[in-house]
């Protein structure tokens, strides 16, 4: 198998994540990350030995911090064989052409529209129709949630129904100078979350979904809803959740984990890099089961919960491996700065 | 119809604002309010020229702060046909059988069990059941605004399903020194609001509810998604809500009334006494029909919704009036204090 | 004494507030507001039953909302001796020729710079200063509210050093959609306030501010240090608050008071319009005296304490009354809508 | 050097962090950590293989969380030369007959009163008293973090007066179900900074310590105000900072750290466990100097920041090394999970 040559254009939020999953691939290289704006952030890939890419006015600033660069945006796209676009809404758009010009794949974030790439991915979704393919668009930190549990679910007990009502954390924290303060925005009208799901669920059971955000900056909430084909006992639901990647039950009580920043600080402790938390937490007393009928609040840390499924989507470009290959190796690496994030003995890892 | 006599136990969020609601009712007298503590909130008793009674042990404190007290709280049970007891959680319990012992009838508020009175109410819900009774519970806020809008809807449609999925307000203003402060807290199990339902909706459809507690003081939020018997359109909802009392709707968009916290912004110029707005208040923006499934978003004032059903609690245990007579009177009154509120207009005043 | 015709430019947070509060003088008369959106707030114009002005070009738009033009902004212009502006930042700037070729005198907030009108007022500051000029700048909430105590103690004690700390509100409530949120903002550099001080009270005492910006909306917190020329008593420093106007003393522990969020909850339970305290707001049990130094913390409501002084530099530009006495007239009507507001008894209305 | 056998009681905020810094230490060894109550918390002692010791009536439901119990409370007190008491408030005091009893000494946490141990420790302020001594109490981490900043700037150009004005967090991070939400808090009456700061800094000058709580979880920010005896450049003050321990400048605008979350995030991208950041970060724009008088606001991670200190006390209860051999000893090991901690080059190491 190939080493993938990967570059990253946009090192925010997203972009450092992604540079540090992919960092640690076997099958991969970061061949280095690409911004415009001197600061901490780049200071940081400096610290992980990432070579930095800028345009060229802007070298004389970033050498008055102290960053040497080691070439042009288009000397970065030279070298690699997918780029992974984390740039600021608008700025992706106006890349996409030089992407093309080189020639290379690029993969681009579930904050752009699904029509910028003409395609969507998710791991558990539709990996298999982006084998190969030239470009995607990973879905947002919400779908990408949705579509673990949804799968996890559909497979043990089959859906019928799926309604969504999501509770959106206000600002990343870093952005914690914007808002809201002390108001709840709804969603008017569609919120985007269905259909997003829509996209790379194939078969997908009727549903809809609807949004506020809220003055906090820890994760998103989701309320879930489901009409299953099947009547689950809670265990069946737990060993359903539990027997699939991404996920994590915990018992809020028992735990002492019954809220989003007790989630967030068991993150913290077990030595996590950022705290993160890509996998889909959920509070094992919130599952209700009536019937056919289930329900369940979980937690999902926007901010790096779709970075798996960008490792991934640059495997599936790449032709490089399946959904499950790649969800197990991917996972593995993570384990490096992520501590008990893959679940190496699940059945599925021989799927 | 003879004046009720009305007396309030407990001066804070509830009481205080049940006192003026019936002191502006026109076949009510009140009589007076009870608390055990001097400060603020007496002192605004007062400047209404409400007469205050009070244990005689702190009548001394009482007097340190300038409160007369007009007599103990036996005193203000002995003159009394009606008390609304709006004491903390705890002490509700223990103040029944004085009630008891004086031979009056009594209201309790959402907060306390059910069982503890053993039989609840909502005006648009069972006002009939209530009618002549010795006790009753109003149920909370979150409740009453449900009841609400499920009749206006069900009236119309026919609902078969509700599933109801709250934001809820982390503290009431006032409280502004508890949390959470950063943090969604989920109600793990089954959380009350559909159960609470049940006991003033007969022959309610079947349903669900979800909650979520979050750092925000200013209203609660709830994504309501029902299943209908028949299709409206957009306009027909709107018709049926603003077709009901004590329901609102708004443009969030054009009227600058997008979150919550423009809502309140609106209610306080147009010169509500405290802002308070007992309106369930919904974004027309966020009404979505989709055949005979329909969706929105609306708004719960905590502090004020139950109020105008309190009001309307007290005549039917006195058996002064039918439901929708004693909704247009309380919600008449109403106006003094919080304009715009009552719809002199509706036909339903007919009923 | 003339009554002096007054309009009013933009009718947002300030601007409506300096609408009513210009309404309910003896002496003058609001002739209308100017806005360019329709909306909600509009719509409060009309409730009030003020004439609402707007570009031509908005009338189409403004009808469609039910709102009827009574006219341009030349239109209302031409009826005024008098034009508060309260138009959003930049647009102020460019409002300023229109109000010279009118050849009207015209008032700008504290959110625009000094320099534009080279004068600033305050009313216990330098009112004299300002008597029939043709332009000036109230100075914003925080150097208002430092004004009257830096005044009120002064005039006791004396002072020889001012620092004070400010604690600000992250956004005001209507914009709760704003931030910060989770993140305390600190002013990096020096904060304006000490400086805004200098350009209203002559012969002010040396000193300094620094502030920053947290995640709340109800009000400014100011940390106080004066350095005195004699040592008061903290009840010489009650008495001298007291007794100053637009400064109101609270027991935090006693009266229930102990926090902003509870100053707000009085305030709209006796009835304030919008819940409104224009008078700063000090914490008795926050006085602390040592020797000739004394601190004290107090909240300052940021939309509502510059309201008086645009009110008394109306009367300033238009010559009709002196500081004191225009103190006395303008916090008298404002009893209309907010209930004890004005200080009747107090020996300063002699000065 | 003997090896300090150490134990900690109470494994929560401080405790948790308490056990990680003596485990990276070299000179001693972590006997094991005691607690009462199972669950998440316990289980991240298990994942550092650290003993967990416990009452025996809690044996049963420490095994059915899956945590060995490695002996009794008992059990831990007699292999150990010193336990840091973090417990919850109101515990320590009863656990200290227990400590006197094995004839251990022990350190005590800044919530708990000065009395209670009767000294209190500060690495840089007096170290030197409490060495070979049975006991004290490490002071908060406001406090802590002023010791620093007050002993950087004194020895440089002498402090003559200190004012500090603190915005604290309202509630820790893991604790975001409590608040305050929306509302400013201030302490009224004196806050214990200054005078707790007199307990452990021998001869420091006069000053006054004001402070308000707020609605935020990622740290305390001070506005220090300080009159020096001589006049620095603000690259004095930066050298001063720079040049003293467990202190760091930042350029809030150009590093993109211009508020507290940006602060924590760079902590968390540098890979520091839990995000910690147990040194002061100053904002170098933040620093004004005018004549004699230099001002500043400063970060303070109240969960991280008397970590080191707790260290060092350990050492000089044990008597094991002075002041600056102690600091350095620390902070060089810290870097082990705290990157970029310590400053290898620092001429005071040579002190």
């Amino acid at each position: 198998m190939k080493e993938i040559q990967v570059g990253v254009v946009g090192y925010g939020t997203i972009g450092k994540r992604v540079a540090d999953a992919v960092n640690a691939q076997e099958d991969m290289k970061l061949v280095g990350v690409a911004d415009v704006k001197p600061g901490r952030l780049l200071s940081v890939a400096l610290l992980r030995d990432y070579a930095v890419f800028a345009p060229k006015e802007v070298r004389r600033s970033m050498a008055s911090h102290g960053i040497d660069i080691a070439g042009t945006v288009d000397d970065l796209l030279a070298q690699v064989d997918v780029v992974v676009d984390a740039a600021p809404k608008g700025i992706t758009a106006s890349n996409i052409p030089r992407y093309e010009e080189h020639g290379i794949k690029y993969i681009i974030e579930g904050g752009e529209k699904h029509s910028l790439a003409g395609r969507s991915f998710s791991t558990f979704g539709n990996y298999a129709e982006n084998i190969g393919k030239d470009k995607t668009r990973v879905v947002s930190c919400n779908t990408t949630g949705l579509t673990r549990i949804y799968r996890a679910i559909d497979t043990a007990f089959g859906v019928e129904h799926i309604g969504v009502y999501l509770v959106r954390r206000g600002s990343d924290p870093v952005n914690g100078d914007k808002g809201p303060s002390n108001a709840v925005v709804p969603v008017l009208g569609e919120s985007h979350h269905y259909h997003d799901l829509v996209t790379v669920i194939p078969g997908i059971a009727p549903g809809c979904s609807m949004a506020v955000a809220d003055p906090h900056t820890l994760s998103h909430v989701h309320m879930l809803d489901l009409t299953l084909s099947r009547e689950p006992t809670r265990e069946d639901v737990y060993a359903a959740l539990d027997g699939f990647p991404r996920i994590r039950t915990v018992d809020g009580e028992a735990d002492g984990m019954g809220d989003t920043a007790k989630i967030a600080e068991f993150y913290q402790d077990i030595g996590r890099l950022r705290g993160d938390h890509p996998e889909v937490t959920a509070w094992k007393e919130g599952v209700i089961v009536e019937g056919k009928r289930m329900r369940m609040p979980y937690d999902v840390h926007m901010v790096s919960i779709p970075i798996p499924e960008n490792v991934d989507a640059i495997r599936a470009l790449a032709g490089n491996a399946g959904a499950w290959e790649s969800a197990k190796m991917t996972d593995r690496a993570l384990d490096k700065f992520l501590p008990m994030f893959s679940k190496p003995d699940l059945a599925y890892w021989g799927r």
